[in-house]
């Protein structure tokens, strides 16, 4: 899909709130709204949102039939976790790194730069004693929450200078939200917080030097190879971008046992569902984007991820030491649960991964 | 849980094969019998398949009850392929790598030495073909299949002695199954096949060298550290061993749209949160090995690692040119998804495993 045709459906944060009626329920069948943070059908998150929403509807065979709403049909992109905290719609689709203001814990649950890869951060859910902490901050503001998709590691974005070293980062405009410009405002750079579907704009008049966004698959959809030529990686400040779906706590409470698990089991299967699409397209997108597009595909000089690791720890630090104690419990089970994955990974996928790149004579 | 415990409670391959009597059905509700290649309850492979059958009867509301047998309990571990294809049982769980004398092409969706990752084996079936590939060669045995699940990269091995060089496996008396078993052949070694429950002994009274099984979680309920003190890594044998769901053809063709995508969603599922267990489960078995066990975690030297990569390289080869077209098929396919998802690897999660080992400070 290319840029123009995507923006053409997408109504990127330009539709006002409309208003939220009761939805239709008849025979014991239930219909409820999932608001998104989302341009509708954006590829990634926007159409993980989809495969969730229908996976729920036809498991619970209709009893629960969950419509889904893009970013602005009902409530805008930023308004969705307030919008279901009051019981205005039943559900939602987002990131947890959006919620930075509701708590800085709460960024834990969905990325954290130099952090868990996206199979770890689910691992700490499902087996680590994540999920308590996640429902326990979200408890706070009337939510039951589960992870349900991630966009495995991003990159570092589009440039329209190359990086030579980490002195490159001083007084860069640079497009990067939350915690991750957080982390690119202490190595210096000037960060600009701009919602998606303005980075391209503001990319081509100028008035920024550089911008990340997610991947190959979601960025080619918004066309930043056309004003910026070097594309670079690794994204550190983003290892792994969980996405959430997120309840009303009363709803949720009601729902039978039944339900709660086909909602549970949704969001588990959609987790793998969603990272699995990222290593099928980003590639695929990634050589249109060279081959077709002339992009510059660009490794980050080490001084670089080490000048971020630094920031990064610095955050961390803070968190550590937090003054609201929950916030100071989720972010040193965040970092034992880390040492635990990293031990992991160290023997099995980042040494297999590293033993595949050998040289040997594999097939044909 | 030690090995004594374990073993008092789990028939290993120990029970004959009990009469199949057809399954209680009433009011249209069914009940399914899963019969296992496992241990009942085995840690991973066995605690995946209860996951799994009670999920289905959940999110169902009992109108699919899923009963899981053990190894032996109605047929042996070998035989739940045919009993299942001959409608004897509904469904099974085990690994397709059991299955190569039923074609060598079934292996490649279950594993593959220097092949795909956990991740990226789901995506493979979920979002690049290889699900329909998978379709047409179980449909060949009356079978519907679905990946459910996957131990992540395994280990080397438990070795008696330590392993210097490729020369080392020149005559050594290791156990390693199948496929695992021929790549390890083809450098030389004198491969014994074993059922999980007679490595042990085996090791103990000295007739093998070396064996290798899962990873330090799962192998440390079969006692190995007691027999055998080297520990190496990475399983290049297994990069990501799948386990497999499979359902007699006729059974699945007769469900309801409904109770389809229930097994199809759980399986999901059970993928997720069976590969994220391996991610928290093996770090921690890990450290008691070492801590309380004095066992040598050794990486395999580079020749060695080069060697094996030739081998599974020669193996992949053969398949590539098979007699059999759809054999062919998958093998070419299979080679194409593994390059591209090769290059994704390199610029996400291999990239970001190797930044984050970077030395820079992270937390307190």
């Amino acid at each position: 899909m290319n840029r123009r045709k995507f923006l053409k459906t997408a109504a990127i944060g330009s539709a006002a709130t409309a208003t939220l009626a009761t939805p239709a329920i008849s025979q014991g069948r239930m219909e409820w709204r999932m608001v998104t943070a989302w341009p509708p059908n954006l590829p990634g998150p926007g159409t993980s949102a989809n495969w969730l929403a229908d996976k729920i509807t036809k498991m619970s065979e209709g009893k629960l039939t969950v419509k889904v709403y893009g970013a602005g049909e009902l409530v805008p992109a930023t308004g969705v976790f307030d919008a279901v905290s009051r019981g205005a719609a039943e559900m939602y689709h987002a990131v947890p790194t959006y919620w930075r203001g509701k708590s800085p814990g709460i960024v834990l649950f969905g990325n954290f730069p130099f952090g868990m890869l996206a199979g770890e951060q689910h691992a700490w859910m499902l087996h680590g004693g994540g999920q308590e902490l996640y429902d326990e901050m979200y408890a706070r503001f009337n939510l039951k929450p589960f992870l349900c998709g991630n966009t495995g590691v991003q990159w570092m974005g589009w440039f329209k200078r190359e990086i030579k070293s980490a002195e490159d980062f001083k007084g860069l405009r640079f497009r990067s939200p939350g915690l991750s410009g957080e982390m690119y405002r202490r190595m210096g750079a000037a960060v600009v917080q701009l919602p998606g579907g303005e980075i391209f704009q503001a990319l081509q008049a100028g008035t920024i030097d550089a911008a990340e966004f997610i991947g190959p698959w979601s960025d080619s959809a918004l066309g930043f190879h056309q004003v910026a030529k070097y594309y670079y990686w690794p994204g550190v400040q983003e290892p792994a971008s969980a996405e959430e779906c997120v309840i009303n706590k009363e709803k949720w409470d009601a729902l039978s046992p039944e339900l709660k698990q086909v909602i549970e089991v949704a969001c588990a299967a959609t987790y793998a569902y969603s990272t699995a699409e990222y290593v099928v397209r980003n590639p695929i997108a990634l050589r249109n984007l060279v081959e077709k597009h002339g992009v510059q595909v660009k490794q980050a000089p080490e001084d670089v991820l080490i000048a971020a690791g630094n920031a990064a720890g610095e955050i961390m630090a803070e968190l550590l030491e937090d003054s609201d104690p929950l916030v100071k419990k989720i972010a040193n089970a965040y970092v034992e649960f880390r040492k635990t994955a990293m031990e992991n990974a160290r023997y099995s996928e980042t040494a297999m991964a590293n033993a595949r790149e050998l040289p040997y004579k594999f097939g044909k």
